[in-house]
């Protein structure tokens, strides 16, 4: 791929002052920052700085409060529910992360909710870190809606991303899936409509429930089908009662767009669930070498004609980290061209970029 | 469907005169003989009376023991592990629902491992009691190996089937979301190669990754890809983690299949997890108005052509009981002949049945 390399650190600093700049506090855009050049260190460019842009937009219209104040709604425990007062998702959901994390340790199991949150970013990078402080993280959000329940062209559901993040013995990488409930995501695409590539078949249809394959309609007027017909449906349904209903935060049309509906507090719920394996089951050395025999084992399957090796889940962001950290945040030159462009309004120096 | 119609009752007084006979105490036998009836009166016939056969092979060949101690392994409050010792996977599994069901009044969320389980029979029928109980409930467990991870063709990974379910207000059914990470099940693919008919493509590979359409090569050399590529892995993975490893339960390769392996130990593990509601959020009926809301929308989407209208999970298994309710069990010809000659070996009668 062709783009730029900067370094992470003047890359965090950008989006600081840029957040600080909108009246975010220091340590709220010192996470926020942390989590948007995290996905682009991971590759996930679709959830990295880039993201920066409608958030500002919603930070200067007013739409998303710079400021927050997460009130505990409810509290029994193991369940805490915040509001997360129409802040950043990066804040509330870095706070419900460490405060399931804590209950867990105590309880076995804990979860925070948090409704009338905000865009939540890379979910992978919550269950990560849970997951190497040595704890099992489930992390999941509603969305605006982008999907048809099975039998339908409506969007009417999300695609209500899910993660989970399980410890590997001794400091290893853990094992992060990541997944929304959609074949793909829709800025994907949109990728392809800005490349003029067709959109492979098997994931957005029109109103009659056929595949569109011209990705400029797609965009337009194509509904995404679920991830395997009915299942798939389920799951975003689940995501959308446990992340939506249960927070008490919006759910499918109340949820907005980050990108179509700018001037609309998105009203995302997030839920976010903590396992401690310790005190879960009273030895934590026991479940980390299950784990290790379950890893080695699939690592060591017979890989298929012209595939390289299996691939744990969350590996290839690994790898993709390494990379970043011994030679610097790789950004493709369209978001390179869009951040530039949105430097100069916003008034914030970009950092230096080398070619890659 | 032609077959039998038979009173609930009587069918399930003939499954638990079969396990009292092979020494499972009067309650636990009861228990079981109610989920296996209640998912033939949902139209589940692979979960249902005719599960009976394997389990009665294990009782008797002294692999599945008919009265296992539940032991405590450890205890956090939120978070119990018990250990199945290696009875029916239906009493580990409703010990499991009931006392996470109980802790989470207490501190909104709660979870209840096993290790050294059975099959567990139909997931849906445990989340459906704890919603109707007005809680949420997760279970999941692992099963012996039927599918590859991305990449390989090798059978590593169960297809470790998951259920969510969701309490409706008013008493209404609720949403049951329970599916297998695999396209279809194992006993699907084995209907195909019993009415000689081909098996469509995207469920079963050869070991060089092509799709096996002929269904009796498929039960043979054949294995299931998951869901949706890398996404279905990845859940199938963390399914694998939670109800195997954390749960200290066999793993992969160390779960037994019930039909291919019937003289080892399955060691299969469950997880159970359960949200109430009202503990959670302090509003229980905001949260059902919530839920509401959200089935209304989903149910009025438009319906594609040729679609009678949208239905919500768990809906297809509800009408299902309620024509069993109305009219009596219907078990297919092929059933009603395996327990035939099941119930003349076991010496135990089989219940009057009409034609359906």
């Amino acid at each position: 791929m062709s783009g730029v390399l900067v370094s992470a650190g003047e890359l965090e600093q950008f989006v600081i002052e840029v957040l600080t700049g909108a009246g975010v506090p220091g340590d709220d855009a010192a996470t926020t920052a942390r989590l948007l050049v995290a996905a682009d260190a991971r590759g996930v460019s679709t959830h990295g700085v880039i993201r920066l842009i409608p958030y500002h937009q919603r930070l200067v219209g007013g739409v998303v409060r710079p400021d927050p104040t997460l009130a505990t709604i409810a509290d029994s425990g193991g369940f805490v529910l915040l509001d997360g007062d129409d802040g950043l998702g990066q804040v509330s959901g870095t706070r419900a992360a460490a405060l399931a994390s804590d209950r867990a340790r105590q309880q076995g199991i804990a979860a925070v909710g948090v409704r009338n949150s905000h865009h939540i970013g890379m979910l992978g990078l919550y269950v990560e870190q849970i997951a190497r402080a040595g704890q099992i993280g489930v992390v999941m959000s509603n969305t605006a809606p982008l999907m048809a329940p099975t039998g339908s062209a409506e969007r009417i559901l999300g695609n209500n991303p899910l993660a989970i993040g399980v410890p590997r013995a001794a400091g290893g990488d853990p094992v992060v899936v990541d997944l929304a409930l959609s074949p793909t995501s829709f800025g994907k695409v949109q990728e392809y409509a800005r490349r003029g590539e067709p959109l492979p078949p098997g994931q957005v249809i029109d109103v009659d429930g056929n595949w569109i394959t011209d990705a400029q309609v797609a965009t337009k007027t194509g509904t995404m089908v679920p991830i395997a017909g009915h299942k798939g449906y389920g799951l975003a349904l689940a995501v959308e009662l446990l992340a939506g209903a249960l927070t008490g935060s919006g759910t499918l049309d109340r949820v907005s767009s980050l990108f179509r509906e700018p001037m609309l507090p998105m009203a995302a719920g997030h839920l976010t669930i903590v396992i401690d394996p310790d005190a879960a089951t009273g030895d934590a050395a026991a479940f980390l070498a299950a784990v290790e025999r379950v890893c080695e084992v699939i690592l060591a399957a017979q890989p298929l004609p012209n595939v390289d090796g299996i691939l744990l889940p969350g590996m290839p962001e690994q790898r993709s980290r390494e990379r970043a950290e011994a030679v610097g945040i790789l950004l493709a030159e369209n978001v390179v061209a869009e951040l530039t462009r949105f430097a100069e309004t916003a008034g914030v120096a970009l950092p230096s970029m080398e070619p890659a």
